[in-house]
C-alpha cells in the first residue's frame, strides 16, 4: 500500500495556521496594547516555523470529527497553542537562557527589539494563549485552558527547562527522558489531547492522542538532538552543533547515534499503531508521526 | 455613624489567602516540578505582602453571595489573581526591567535563586494561575480565565508595563492614566469583577464592581506615588525616591503632590458611592476603597 501523502496536507493544514495566525495578529493591539509590543509579537508569531502543534491538534480533530472541523475552539486551540510555543522560544532565547542571536533564520526578538521588550512579548503571548483559548461561549474552552495550562507550567514546559539548566543534571538517560517529556513533550501530547477534546472525541480517541502524543513528542526531540549532530546550519536556520557546544546533554551524547535512531523508530512505530483506530492503516495522523522524525529542519 | 472598621476584616481575609496559598503551594510541585522551581515559586509568593487583590475578590463575592462565600471558584480566583501579580512583580524586578534587589523587605527572586530560575518562576505562577483557576467542573472557570488574561495581556499589564518602559513617553497626564490602567488598575480591576462573576452576581453587581475597581486601581497607583515621595525606607520595604531616580513620570511629578491627594480622594469618593447598592452606607468594600489611599506601605 502507497504511504499516505504528507505533502498537500501539510501544505493546505500549516496555511490555514498561517491565515489564522496572521488574523488574530492584526488583532493583537487594538484597545490599548502599545503598537511596539504587538509588532514584537507578531515578529515572534509570524516567523515561520513547521506549525507542527496546531496541525497536530488540527489533524486529531478532523480525525475525531470524520471530516474538516472548522470550529471556532478547535482553530483558537490550535492558535493558542503556537502562542504558548512561541512564548518559550522567545523566553529560551533570552540572554538569562539560551542567550541565542538566530531563531528560525532571523534575528531573535531580543536582538531586534531589545531585551525588556522581548521579555513582556513573551509574558504576552503566554498570556494572550489563554486569551484566545478562554473567549468565547462553549463549556469545553475551561478544559482546554487546563490542559493547556498543565502542559506550560511548572510540572511541564517550564518545569523541564528547569532540568535543562540544571548545573548539577546526570548524564542519564532516565533524566533526559524526563527533561523532554515535559520540556518538549508536554505541549505536544497537549496538542494531540486537545485536537480531541476540542472536536468532542471519546475516551478510546483520547487514549490513542496520549500515547501517540506522548510518543511524537518523545520522537520529535530525539530527532531534534540527531539533526543538531549531522544537519547543516543552513537547513535547520540556527547554528548547528550549539547544543554540544553548550556542554548540554542530548541522546546522541548519552546513548549514542545509532541507538537514538533505533529509540526514534521505535516511538514513531508506537504512535502509527495508536492512530490506526482513528483513521485505518495509514493516514494523515501516522504520516506526522514519521514527519517528526524524518524532517530535515 | 461610625466607619465600618476594616482591621478585624482585613486581617481575617488576609489570614484566609495566606492559609490557601499556603495549601497550593504545597501541592506546586508533585508530578514533575523541579523542587529548586517550585521553592524560587513559593519564596515570591509566600514573601508577603497585602494581599489587596485576593481580598477585594473575596470581598465582592462576600458583597455578591450577601454571606461568606467558600465555593471552590471564589477561591481559586482569589489565589489566580495573587499568582499573577506574583509573577508581575518577579518580571518586573528582573535586570532587564527594573533591576531591583529588595522586595516586600526581603531579596527580590533573582537574587536568591538566579535571574534564570526567576524568569522561569515567573513564567511558573502565570502558567499556574490559569491552572488553579480552569481546573474544576464549573461552567464560569472559563470565563474567568478569558477575565483574567485579558487583565493580565497585552492590552492589560503587559501593555502597561511596555508603557512604562517606553523611552519616548510623554510626561503628561494622560499617558500616566493610560500606563496605570493598564499596569496596575487592569488586575484590580479583574479582583473586582472576578469576585462578582464567582459569586454569580447580577449586571447591576458586576456594573457596580467596574465603576469601583476602574477607581480604586487608579487612587491605589496614585497613592503608591505619593508614599514613594513621603515614605520612609522601612515602611516601604524597598528603596524609596526610586521613581524618581529612575526618571520615572508618577503623579506627583507630573500635577504636583496636593492634586494627586485630591484625585485620590475623589476616586475613592466615587468607588464608595458605587457599592453603596451593594452593602449599604459604609461596609468592608468602601473600607477598602479608603484604605487603598491612606495605607503606609
Amino acid at each position: 500500500m502507497a504511504a499516505f501523502n504528507l505533502e498537500p496536507f501539510m501544505r493546505t493544514h500549516q496555511a490555514r495556521v498561517e491565515a489564522l495566525l496572521l488574523e488574530r495578529a492584526e488583532r493583537l493591539g487594538p484597545a490599548g496594547t502599545p503598537p511596539r509590543l504587538a509588532e514584537s509579537m507578531r515578529y515572534s508569531l509570524l516567523a515561520g516555523g513547521k506549525r507542527l502543534r496546531p496541525v497536530l491538534c488540527l489533524a486529531f480533530a478532523d480525525a475525531v470529527a470524520k471530516a474538516s472541523t472548522d470550529s471556532a475552539v478547535v482553530l483558537d486551540a490550535a492558535c493558542a497553542l503556537e502562542y504558548v510555543h512561541t512564548y518559550s522560544l522567545v523566553h529560551d532565547d533570552l540572554p538569562a537562557l539560551d542567550n541565542d542571536d538566530l531563531r528560525r533564520g532571523v534575528p531573535t526578538n531580543h536582538k531586534v527589539y531589545g531585551e525588556p521588550t522581548a521579555l513582556l512579548a513573551g509574558d504576552g503571548l503566554l498570556t494572550e494563549a489563554f486569551n484566545v483559548l478562554a473567549s468565547g461561549p462553549e463549556p469545553v474552552r475551561g478544559l482546554l485552558c487546563a490542559e493547556l495550562a498543565r502542559a506550560a507550567g511548572s510540572s511541564g514546559m517550564v518545569g523541564g527547562q528547569v532540568l535543562d539548566i540544571a548545573e548539577d543534571r546526570p548524564a542519564t538517560l532516565d533524566y533526559l527522558l524526563r527533561l523532554h517529556r515535559l520540556k518538549t513533550g508536554a505541549l505536544i501530547l497537549a496538542a494531540c489531547r486537545m485536537g480531541v477534546l476540542a472536536a468532542g472525541g471519546d475516551a478510546a480517541a483520547l487514549a490513542s492522542a496520549v500515547t501517540y502524543g506522548e510518543a511524537v513528542g518523545l520522537a520529535f526531540q530525539i530527532a531534534d538532538d540527531v539533526l543538531d549532530v549531522t544537519s547543516s546550519a543552513e537547513a535547520m536556520g540556527k547554528p548547528v552543533g550549539a547544543d554540544a557546544e553548550a556542554g548540554r546533554y542530548t541522546f546522541p551524547a548519552v546513548v549514542g547515534l545509532e541507538e537514538s535512531r533505533r529509540m526514534a523508530g521505535e516511538l514513531v512505530a508506537r504512535a502509527e499503531a495508536a492512530v490506526r483506530p482513528l483513521e485505518g492503516a495509514d493516514g494523515p495522523l501516522a504520516a506526522l508521526a514519521r514527519y517528526s522524525v524524518e524532517r530535515k529542519s
